[in-house]
């Protein structure tokens, strides 16, 4: 089921407005009618959702698009991979009690059962395809429903276990590299902004997670009262690309006034990449982040955007420990396996 | 006279003890009986010194050890390149009046007329050379006695202008590279059994200056009531090796417990080395210290100690203006011109 050794799909290698967005991710928060919500329900109510969704035509043994992970199988390691891979949250790795995921061969599709609802139906794509995945989860929404009856209330819309998720229950997000905003300090403004656009910006590793790498989710935050195509509109039409011209600006900005800084900055992440014997998982990312933009504009010829994807996934904890059997934790072993890593790819 | 491309006599290839001992200094203060102090001197006396001064076979013009640099026909970067090539001090560069300095072709020898003495003379060396350099200064002070008069009491000895130099007058002084015990944060006892011993420690600029890169120039601070044999022997044979011992000490420690840490540190020095395109002048001594540590325990092939060398004199700014063009003051286009030479060595 989890493959450390490859890429996952929001870290292909290229997509449209791929200089900025990284990847785009689209998720569905739905709960069977009359079970009780996952923090209410009992062994029993989990166990008969769980039957529930796996008895759809998704999870069929010969021919559903999702194999089945039951979570409480998993050790500590395999559980940290799944979460790094973007397939399942942190809070449901760590979590208790019946609970697992229908996970599709190429990663792009997941479902949750008995997170925070019932199902979290999540489709993940490289660049920007806010569209494309919005229509794939839709497709998945209605083979679902022929099946299961959600709860819904004609005045509300969906209903889930958080009030922020009522309502169409849809969740659209970017993972956007945000590098020149970063250095021409303009994040504060972008972080004001989305604030009054009642969006949630996020960092690399999701909810709770610091911003490392210049990396940020951006996110809408509220579905009640709103179409999920005015969501959709919204924000494919407006939002992202207006965050990803200003993105772009910022990096034109130090082209034209500071490019010695900037070439100083990529080939210096490049350097310490490629000749670090030690590297721990957050300075590896940060690195990796100024040479993915040196590599976007044209400042570094080597290594490539997949490469520099890859990497990103590979560097963090649970993936280093699973190709290189270091320790999962943060230690020295895991530091030089991870420099190791690296180094076969920058060639230090 | 100068010669920007050339290392100087303190920063050759080798010697004894080169991995802890850069370079060796010894210098005396000589003052003409008969003749003000420099700080009482009138622009006659001072003229008077340097004619006396000159006219010594020392400065013959066909068979002279010494060329005579008239420092005041210097322009601002010719006199800052004598600073980093440690043949005059800093004031002296920066005073007024008439003064000059004779330097030998090799460098290892000079004599500053008209500092805070009316003369140094100075012998610099590579490694750990103390009692050639003492050798050598005897000779010179010998032949300038035979030709000057220098002012002498029985009592207390050569008279200089600061009572730290009274008797005896001479300085011994090693510059030592110290970067074990800068990383088993040891440093501080080292300055404070220095302070115990009537030791000075300086910075690698000499008097003043913060200590660059783990380089430290340390040198008997008193000469009064002690002879210049015993002073030599303390410093030479005990002093000066166990600070030796005890640098070899925290590599050995370093090496044996620390290894991933220390390979980690001079690795990424080399890296930043070899890829960065704006280089500070102190950001790249203290890299090359690194890089210096590295060679002398075997982690590092190349460069060669001697490239270190040249750099660690090359990439100060007086001279990275005459071997780049680059203007002195410390702006972008000197700091791209630093990095430029070093990637030279470094093949990036």
């Amino acid at each position: 089921m989890v493959r450390p050794s490859e890429n996952g799909p929001w870290l292909g290698e290229s997509g449209q407005d791929s200089d900025v967005v990284v990847s785009t991710r689209v998720r569905l928060a739905r709960n069977i009618d009359g079970v009780p919500f996952v923090n209410k329900a009992t062994d029993a109510d989990r166990n008969e959702i769980v039957g529930m969704v796996r008895r759809t035509p998704l999870f069929a043994a010969d021919a559903g698009e999702l194999d089945w992970v039951e979570v409480d199988e998993l050790d500590g390691c395999d559980r940290r991979k799944l979460v790094e891979r973007h397939l399942i949250s942190r809070q449901f790795a760590d979590s208790e009690a019946s609970r697992g995921v229908g996970i599709s061969r190429d990663e792009s599709l997941s479902v949750m059962v008995n997170e925070e609802d019932h199902l979290r139906i999540q489709t993940l794509g490289t660049g920007l395809m806010l569209h494309e995945a919005h229509d794939r989860i839709a497709t998945i929404n209605r083979e679902l429903e022929s099946h299961l009856d959600f709860a819904f209330n004609p005045r509300w819309g969906f209903l889930t276990a958080c009030p922020t998720n009522v309502g169409c229950g849809v969740r659209f997000s970017v993972m956007l590299h945000l590098p020149g905003l970063r250095i021409t300090e303009e994040l504060d403004r972008v972080r004001r902004a989305a604030k009054d656009l009642n969006l949630a910006v996020r960092g690399f590793h999701g909810e709770g997670s610091e911003s490392t790498g210049d990396f940020f989710q951006i996110s809408n935050q509220v579905t009640l009262g709103v179409s999920e195509q005015d969501l959709l509109e919204t924000f494919a039409g407006d939002i992202v690309p207006r965050l990803v011209d200003y993105e772009r600006s910022a990096r034109q900005l130090l082209l034209d006034k500071r490019i010695r800084n900037l070439e100083d900055r990529v080939h210096r992440a490049h350097g310490i990449l490629a000749s670090a014997r030690m590297l721990e998982a957050n300075e590896t990312i940060n690195l990796l982040s100024r040479v993915r933009l040196g590599v976007s504009l044209g400042i570094l010829k080597t290594p490539s955007v997949r490469e520099v994807h890859r990497l990103l996934l590979h560097v963090q904890p649970a993936h280093v420990s699973a190709i290189t059997n270091a320790p999962l934790e943060d230690n020295e072993a895991s530091r030089v396996a991870r420099a190791g890593m690296v180094r076969g790819i920058f060639g230090g």
